[in-house]
């Protein structure tokens, strides 16, 4: 038999929509009012879906004290209360929009979960913008 | 990379179920409180989900202010603040049950945004009771 | 030792607001499409406040299997599924703004709440506009 | 058309985690705090999501009331305010996780369901901690 | 300046309730399917809330990581996946209601928090079931 | 009879938490990762409470679409997709934690809105951190 297995959690953080090849104007177009120089922010909520068989000996599909340690090791630490833009490695040269901080996540879970469960990440900027990715 | 992109919106309508080739008695049983001919209402929910490619220019697979633009456009305007079974063209012949509602939001976005992109439409009447659509 | 015991329910109706005093220019320009003649309608949620001595026998301040079922038969009866202009005696001469609304629950629930337990009505008309009444 | 069909309801229970062919040291390795003896407690929030053709003439993919009484029936009467370690048959020999619940209920709603039906179980136990399951 | 400074926290825990010098019937009639003898169980979520002077060198009324420690250390490390009646020893004596349970946190963490910060506690059982506990 | 009426309302901006007075390593003990000298953010829901007597002839306290304008031209123009400390005058001396930015707020919204008329702000840093000013 395979679960679906959600662990929901959150990190808040600062960021900026940018596109260093175009104008001021163009980005202001584009990015409205998240193109703001000075940043604003978000508590992003995080969705983990791992997907595979009940081991018949825990009753767990994965344990999500497993799970937690994994996202807040390799996500939070790296992600909570911190600038986007600047502080981390994959938006130096990556606009960090909703959709591709969730496949930056997305690939950083990818990595430490067992291949054999399936990963989905959503990802919620606010309560009603959010996204979802698979690996598709 | 393919994503989903959500954008959650909201309008508060009157609708009644009712069933003109039906007796009041087999309405009363079927539709019960919901048959009331002075109607009654909800607060619906309304979650709209897009799937496609992330444009790399813009980190994008939809800009959710257009997105935002085209539901208000054309849902809100014409569902906000209504009598469904009066005011809104497409339930004058078909019952405005949850599930039709859905899919006549669903035909009403599917000719306004790029063919390319999936649509999915969630609509929650109340909290505890909701529906969704994908064109299948 | 004095403690405050909510319980929370909801019910669904359609409503419009109106003065029949003023013209329908008038009506339109104060109330907007709240005015709509054909209704619309909420998912209301009503959150009672009963405050007063814990009884030491039971631990309770007030049973709230009783407190559920006086807000079920005295207000859900009444007004859930209701059209609040058309079908609830109190609103034919008053119009159903949230505020009115509370006041008219809240005097209905007073006078079945023993009367050294204090009382607070809360009604949210949508998730973000909301009203609370005391008695005051 | 096909559209997908949600009702949430929800059952507070105790139970814990636990394999009697582990030592008590295994057992709190593995299931930590949730083995306490003792037993803890959850508001385990249900959404059955039912997948099939609108019937034309009520508009219905199933009658929600009708799914409210089966669910209430068949679920809520065998799990609310129980303990499933104790009370609920089913895990006389089985591990009460959040998987094996929702595989439980899953089971025992898709004999009462119509077969054309598809049917699909979410079960939150902490409103960050879920599962699903679709009979896969 | 005189500011409220609120920290939301929960608990996973059993309970039952119970009033030993009542017969089962009895028992039963008051308390209903909460009086089940194997126990039932609740997601607790609870809300100190804080009242005082803003710091004028801190901006802080209270350091909500510091009010996160005591609520951990003198609460949740007592209360989590604990049962009430059982493993807790306040309740030995007293009928784990949601009043006495709003009215033992409080009782515990006045002690722990500076004198002239006022203190009131909420402690929701359910979404829909809730106290609130002051002092008075 | 007075009534209060809620309107909830949010922005989405950076922050961070710091006195100029202190050494980097006494700004860092007291306020942890929200000294991060490249800010985070935070999607903060405000709440504005109104308190006052029904005008008898619309039947509100406030028009709730008047007291939406002034929130939005006073405060979410100012403050929504902003770093605080950089973009809003009043942070330019005052660090912005939870409890300052909500008396700010209170002190903006205090001489828009009638004299006659009671008001608090309430502020959510995050779903679990908040605060709340009433001028006292």
């Amino acid at each position: 038999m395979k679960v679906s297995v959600f662990r929901q959690t959150h990190f808040n953080a600062a960021h900026r929509l940018h596109n260093p090849e175009w104008t001021p104007e163009k980005n202001k177009e584009i990015f409205g009012k998240c193109n703001n120089p000075s940043y604003h922010g978000h508590n992003y909520e995080l969705i983990v879906k791992v997907y595979g068989e009940i081991n018949p000996v825990t009753g767990f599909v994965i344990d999500l004290k497993v799970l937690k340690d994994i996202i807040n090791e390799h996500v939070l630490e790296r992600f909570d209360h911190k600038n986007l833009n600047i502080d981390v490695e994959e938006f130096k040269n990556l606009n960090p929009t909703a959709e591709n901080i969730a496949v930056v996540i997305w690939n950083i879970l990818r990595s430490k979960i067992d291949s054999h469960l399936e990963l989905t990440v959503r990802l919620y900027e606010t309560p009603r913008n959010f996204v979802e990715y698979d690996g598709a």
